[in-house]
């Protein structure tokens, strides 16, 4: 009899945006007249870099033509755009990542979800709190935590990122097997420091921890102090594995194109006396399970590091930054205290009431639509997460109504 | 101390591709002047079809523009591709599968790997021998199996496909949960009757499985009488799942699309005393492990579904099913028994011999390069898989060649 794997049985029925659908929905019945500007999902509003598009038609132009046709790619992706990578990325920054070490994807989600699947079943997973939630539903479905009990599952090891600590948690305090960790944050903006990344680099190194860094946002970074990549850090090339995605910062969530690094020092053992490498673990769960990034994608993903791509690539997320600005500067000035949104296009918003309730309040009172903090774990209690990506104009009109609103 | 999945490393090492790279490399060295043609891979040659180019172009003007611009789509895929799938693959033929039911992905390989992780690790699976390796390899590294000994894994269930059983080999003579299928089969082109499938059903219906049915070359089948779908056979609804790709017919495989069905009236046991719907499953698996198809490609892969689209769609697999009859003709004449390249792009030929001492024979003596069935498994000991993915000259003369020299 075929059975399920009942791990999924576990799972929390993951409301958090069903529930907001369902409020914003009840909102506009109720007031036709108002229109709702969505602060909400984190996802980008504006249109691809010209050098994207050019690069897309050229691909398309490329696909019709029998001498210049594609078929599969190499599922790690194609050697120009690694080269390109790392030319770009890292080599700039003094890390000595080579093309070898890169994986390029359909997406950073996909990425981060998979890779638990290279380790035992049995290993104790940090996570922090507020928590991007694939990081914890991917552990779920694969065995690794109890049952869900207060936001939180048993058996999973968090980290909680408060006012206290500026939302970067210090390392558990426990000696755990992965450690996730998000810089600039999803969902609180905040960032780390050199230091701030040392102290895990160190705490992975002395206690035999791998880190999976997720560093989607890295682009937002314009604070020059402040490392893009974990690989800024001595030693993170055996300890850590980094995730990087071109959603955000080139405007690629409809087209699907990240990269993950995982450097070839990084050798484990599996329990039954052997030693692998990770690097050549992810290369064969990729080639099995895998088939390489769409090629036109993977061109326009190249074009955004050329001379004009590069500089509509910074311009598109300046213009994202800018509104970041706007939206700290309304609530700030309306007295509140806010994280992020200076290197990351999320602002986290201490709201001194219940996250729903304020959502809620900002809903009635300004048909402005944000996300409640309490929907990324109990540490968000108390906070609601505002939005960079929309266009320029909502972003003033939803600030402008809030201000007056609450004034 | 981090741990990794002790499973990767029962894998065995996927020698198969290298193998034949380096012989042609060495054969190549030592015959500059003679061209090698390629019948080994089984990738397209052919421009993408006009229809799917210009959706291309479509795709990128729309996403330059911020009134059509598109971020994040539907995980599951946009409901204008998912609509067209129902209306032109399934209910043309009877068959009453909804959109909800449908899944698009960015190709049938990471779906027909991902989709083993909705059941329990205990699950016993039943695979064809010969067979295409993704379907063991993920349940590898899945821990269903044991070691690896003399080409099949212990704990997994064979069914081999022979000359005697026509490579359609009845259902397992014991029970197992999952039963993965392929046809037209992937390597030996053999295609099932409504007879043969109606046999598995009744199988997986009467002693609780789920069959995992991969129809990657549903396309190519011309004969009236054949099932494109396992759903045309009564009972199919409740146990069977089924992968497509739009990679081989509509010469998708550098663009990445195609798509899974998993209808609703599947629901399963987790063990726990809990049922669960396999669709609402998979919907979680991709909702959180996921973010959707790349949108000009879901435009590229809805317009091979319209008048034009699916007028050059039909050319193209028509193209190369010429290019099959080709090669089985060549092989036929020179007396071989030949199976397959009627409905199906690949051809199976029955050596006489070990299948790598013929495949180095061909390479010598027409520097054609071919694919050792030996490589599937070992009931493909003893064949080579010749492929029509080619351009039809390169086709035309390496069987000229292949004819003179074995003649």
């Amino acid at each position: 009899m075929t059975t399920v794997n009942a791990n999924f049985g576990k799972l929390a029925a993951s409301y958090l945006f069903v529930d907001i659908a369902e409020r914003v929905r009840r909102y506009s019945a109720d007031n036709p007249d108002n229109e709702v500007i969505r602060l909400g999902i984190g996802d980008v509003t504006r249109p691809l870099p010209p050098a994207a598009i050019a690069a897309l038609h050229r691909a398309a132009d490329e696909m019709a033509d029998p001498g210049t046709f594609r078929g599969y790619g190499p599922e790690q992706g194609y050697g120009f755009l690694r080269e390109t990578i790392v030319a770009r990325d890292f080599t700039p920054r003094g890390v000595a990542i080579t093309a070898e070490e890169v994986f390029v994807s359909d997406g950073s989600k996909c990425d981060v979800a998979n890779f638990q699947e290279l380790f035992a079943a049995t290993q104790r997973v940090a996570v922090p709190d507020p928590v991007y939630p694939v990081y914890v539903d991917s552990n779920v479905m694969a065995g690794r935590t109890g049952a869900f009990r207060d936001g939180r599952y048993d058996g999973l090891v968090y980290i909680s990122g408060t006012r206290d600590n500026g939302f970067v948690p210090p390392p558990p305090s426990e000696p755990v097997d992965l450690l996730y960790l998000c810089f600039p944050n999803n969902p609180t903006g905040a960032t780390a420091t050199h230091g701030q990344l040392q102290s895990y680099v160190r705490y992975a190194l002395e206690t035999g921890a791998l880190i999976l860094f997720d560093a989607a946002y890295a682009e937002f970074i314009r604070d020059k102090s402040l490392p893009r990549s974990i690989y800024e850090i001595e030693g993170a090339e055996k300890c850590a594995v980094e995730f990087r995605s071109f959603s955000k910062t080139a405007g690629f969530t409809g087209l699907r194109c990240a990269y993950t690094v995982v450097p070839d020092a990084i050798t484990l053992p599996d329990g039954t006396g052997e030693t692998r490498s990770l690097r050549s673990m992810w290369l064969r769960r990729q080639s099995t399970k895998f088939n390489g990034a769409s090629y036109p994608i993977q061109l326009a993903a190249a074009a955004v590091y050329g001379e004009e791509g590069s500089r509509q690539l910074r311009e598109l997320s300046d213009y994202y930054l800018a509104n970041a600005a706007i939206i700290r500067d309304g609530f700030t000035q309306l007295g509140f205290t806010v994280t992020g949104g200076l290197n990351a296009p999320y602002i986290w918003v201490e709201t001194g009431k219940p996250s729903w309730e304020f959502f809620d309040e900002i809903l009635r009172r300004a048909a402005v639509v944000t996300t409640p903090g309490a929907g990324f774990g109990p540490s968000g209690e108390g906070f609601i997460r505002v939005s960079a990506f929309n266009d320029r104009e909502k972003v003033e009109e939803a600030i402008e109504r809030i201000v007056r609103a609450f004034r």
